[in-house]
């Protein structure tokens, strides 16, 4: 029994997933920029189990879902709210495709726990089912959100994530303002605070810009470089196209 | 006994607390704007009890204990960092001033909580001891630190602190910026956002002004206005010298 269980954590990972920074980019429309990406993602299904949780701006669950299927019917997608199901564990299990999309981080966090839905997005995900996370769907793909942006309205049970990525993940990305005369902390004294109690790298990824993940390879998609922090290390950027496998 | 307990808690106030939006303004020495201030505020004492838990950009106690006794030091008034002493709560209790500087709320929050400080400081502060909090130092004098614009690098194990004004903290509050081309929320929006959630008001107080609270009344102090976000309700400035007293 020990040797099959130690052959099945082996197998290779299915994961199918995209963290993109943000769902919409300046002067353009609700995830326009990633649709052309997302019809080959989403090829095998026209139906997306979407999870409203995060309410940008607080807005309903049922008004995130009428929002986000503007998007996707563009790419002939229908997205349905996990609202709207009487099990939502059921519902993602048998979900073709999953889309998390932004808003509060801590919202977010908060309604995953609160519906103990974690174990079972981080199952099907393990297991081949194409994630598409933005924003706060994007920062729970890192291990921790004690990266995110987002202020922190609401209180979760917890700040640990799925770790579909070995790191955290900044989404909006932000280069310091030179002439700023804001004494706030730039993004990027922010991200070598959290280094002074926490070791794992952090991943700032810019608007527009998005991490691909199949199976254990992990590339950096979209125009622009990003921005990467590791513990005791200056921090780089990599270009596009850069695979990030080997971080952790 | 039941009366004497009530005479006891309807006492008048003996508050005397400095809650600023920030240690530091543009182009000046830290404190500075406020020294003039603080020499009336710690008028009592030449020494001043220190809580550097904060810690901004992660620099050590003793590091931060240095940094505020230069500013401390034009006044002719002594820091002592709590870290220095073996008993904190002796420390707190025999203290005739009290400062807690900014950094990271989350850091600041949690270290409180881990050393089991919120009651004294509260009791003390209550009964008179005057309280200079600046940033994250301020954020902890409403009644949760939900407003708090720091990045949730530690998981604190709650979000409530002294609640010395009835009502949140936003510090460096920070108008929109017009041409900005980023799709993070503005700080109204996200205030805004803190109401789909909560109820109680948010004072945005922007950099160099500061509330003034001695015993129960709350008055708004320096050259700009604040700006008042309550429940259900579109956002107003408040000028300078207004009193803050009925908000709740």
């Amino acid at each position: 029994m020990e040797g099959l269980l130690k052959f099945t954590t082996n197998l290779p990972s299915m994961k199918n997933i995209i963290i993109a920074s943000t769902s919409t980019v300046h002067g353009s429309g609700s995830l326009e920029y990633l649709l052309e990406e997302l019809s080959v993602f989403f090829k095998n299904t026209s139906d997306i189990l979407f999870i409203p949780y995060a309410r940008p701006g607080g807005i309903t669950h049922d008004e995130y879902t009428a929002k986000v299927n503007v998007a996707f019917n563009k790419i002939n997608k229908k997205a349905k709210g996990i609202h709207e199901f009487e099990n939502p564990k059921e519902a993602l299990k048998n979900a073709k495709g999953i889309f998390v999309g932004g808003g509060n981080t801590f919202v977010l966090v908060n309604q995953l726990y609160k519906n103990n839905l974690l174990e079972v997005i981080k199952d099907v995900v393990s297991n081949g089912t194409p994630y598409l996370g933005t924003s706060a769907g994007s920062n729970i793909c890192g291990l921790t959100v004690n990266t995110t942006n987002d202020m922190p309205i609401v209180y979760p049970p917890s700040f640990k994530t799925f770790g579909f990525v070995p790191f955290n993940i900044n989404p909006h990305y932000l280069d310091p303002d030179p002439i700023s005369k804001h004494m706030g902390e730039t993004r990027e004294t922010r991200i070598k605070e959290f280094h002074k109690f926490n070791t794992q790298p952090v991943v700032g990824i810019r608007e527009g810009s998005w991490l691909a993940v199949k199976g254990d390879s992990i590339i950096l998609k979209g125009d622009l470089s990003a921005r990467i922090f590791e513990y005791n290390k200056a921090p780089y950027e990599v270009d596009t196209e850069t695979e990030l496998n080997r971080l952790k």
